[in-house]
């Protein structure tokens, strides 16, 4: 099962993290969109081009050291058609790398429309009687605020299709809690939500004695994040908000369970444009460095917590 | 300002509603995709043009009773980029017959990933010095359960291209109380959800005195509108579940204020695919009868209610 590979990975990498591949031409090396310019491509075509030649250096240079990537859909909604292209090839070949896609969509809706979003990111479209895949992910981010009518329509292609899903729970931004913390029935809506995932984990579970079906816990909430180990002890958390946003390794401990698993921490700009930050290497080279520091900052916190994943020294 | 265009739209087309366009291939006249996939055009493709031309025939049978259409994009997102280009495209056709775009995205993420999303569906992204704009809609759905992080970024875009948002407060399937209808601080959390959303729209309102910032209230939940109605005072509601979802004329004139306005009622299905129950019309005759039939309903429930939004009879 998805998930029972992902741990193969993460302990054979020695490396619980997720790189994000967030492509802002404004941040990204300005030649790659001036060669695709000076082709004579379209504007949005260029771009895409430029996006695409990005992604592939940067999976190149992290492919061994990391489990999974993680495109965030909207900086390739914002390139139009040919950006949604980008994230089609940039899924694939990220796939093709072995790597786990983890496709940021945070998509939710009412149940005939979720089907058609599980459709469009797990499972497959159905044109005149042949099949299509339209952007395959192996999991993907789905927002709960509809309810079980949305979570439900992905479980089929959770099953059918060996995919995974990362429930919103505990989001990772400064105005989470305006909703996500209020207070219902004694508790915050958050562990609300982090229950009705826990039932759906449950449902699934692979030889690892972990579930496909995930949740999204912000690296920014430490102490919110123990008390979700808890109440969802067999759900694998992606935890953002690492570097760029503010956490560091002492902050991510909690979100790992006592053997060390249980997490996937991620971090998008921190490593994808750490080539602004060293000029003395290529932007490929400078992303690899952010990993193995990275890499070298939570496992060093995880060892200091007693949460060794890994088998010998 | 946008919000008093669709205003004077309702008035002069004498109709409060919008045409849902959920485009599924094996709910469409057949004919649509044989004849794409016999031009030699790949699946995909084919899927596309059979999507733009009925939406095309829909958007012509219907542009001169209804102000507004709602494209949903994960209809389009199921056949990957070529979908997309279609979602693209079926946007920019009905903006050039004078309708209003609402793109069903149901969008919503952190500060810089939301400010991302806005510049595709609502502003502009840059592409080396030029601008783009990637699928530009009127209006689009957003996803309250981040915060105010997600909201403030697409209102830059609201007030400089003079676009609206409809926030997601009651949505119209089964199981949106789960998490909607949890009781915190002593009412629901859909109340606290609209409080904020009137906070927001209270920063904007056109001269009808209503503002772009609009919410989404299930017509499935007829009580719980009324009370919205009162928390919101100007702010638009967006109304789905008409027809295939099951509510009536009467469900929603609870959504609506005393002066008549204040909602658009959302049908899809029971519109765009009522050629299925009409074998003496063309599909496009069936859509303009069901709009009409439609029309009389919500007009004739309006007016039992003494909610006349009409000047003369």
């Amino acid at each position: 099962m998805l998930i029972d590979r992902l741990i193969a990975s993460i302990r054979e990498k020695r490396s619980p993290i997720v790189v994000g591949l967030d492509p802002a031409l404004e941040s990204m090396p300005p030649e790659l969109l001036e060669k695709a310019l000076a082709s004579g491509l379209a504007p949005e075509e260029a771009a895409a081009a430029a996006i695409q030649t990005f992604n592939e250096g940067i999976i190149d240079a992290v492919a061994d050291l990391v489990p999974a990537v993680k495109p965030q859909v909207a900086f390739y909604e914002q390139y139009g058609p040919a950006g949604m292209n980008a994230y089609r090839n940039t899924c694939a070949y990220a796939r093709s790398k072995g790597l786990i896609v983890i496709g940021d969509v945070k998509r939710g809706d009412i149940g005939s429309t979720s089907k058609a979003y599980s459709k469009a990111h797990l499972g497959e479209t159905n044109i005149g009687g042949a099949t299509y895949r339209a952007f395959e992910a192996d999991m993907i981010t789905v927002n709960p605020y509809l309810g079980d009518d949305c979570t439900r329509e992905f479980m089929e292609d959770v099953k059918n299709s060996d995919k995974g899903l990362f429930m919103l729970v505990k989001t990772s931004n400064p105005t989470s809690s305006q909703l996500q913390n209020l207070i219902a029935e004694g508790r915050p809506i958050f562990h609300h939500v982090a229950e009705q995932v826990n039932h759906w984990s449950e449902q699934i579970l692979g030889e690892s004695g972990y579930s496909p079906i995930g949740a999204v816990v912000g690296a920014t909430w430490p102490q919110e994040a123990e008390d979700l180990r808890k109440i969802m002890p067999k759900t694998f958390f992606l935890v953002p908000g690492y570097g760029a946003q503010g956490a560091t390794g002492k902050d991510i401990v909690s979100s790992f369970n006592a053997d060390g698993l249980g997490a996937l921490v991620n971090s998008s700009r921190g490593i994808i444009y750490a080539w602004k930050k060293n000029s003395d290497m290529t932007w490929a080279q400078a992303a690899r460095n952010a990993v193995l520091a990275m890499q070298d900052d939570i496992n060093g916190a995880l060892k200091d917590a007693g949460k060794k994943y890994w088998v010998s020294e």
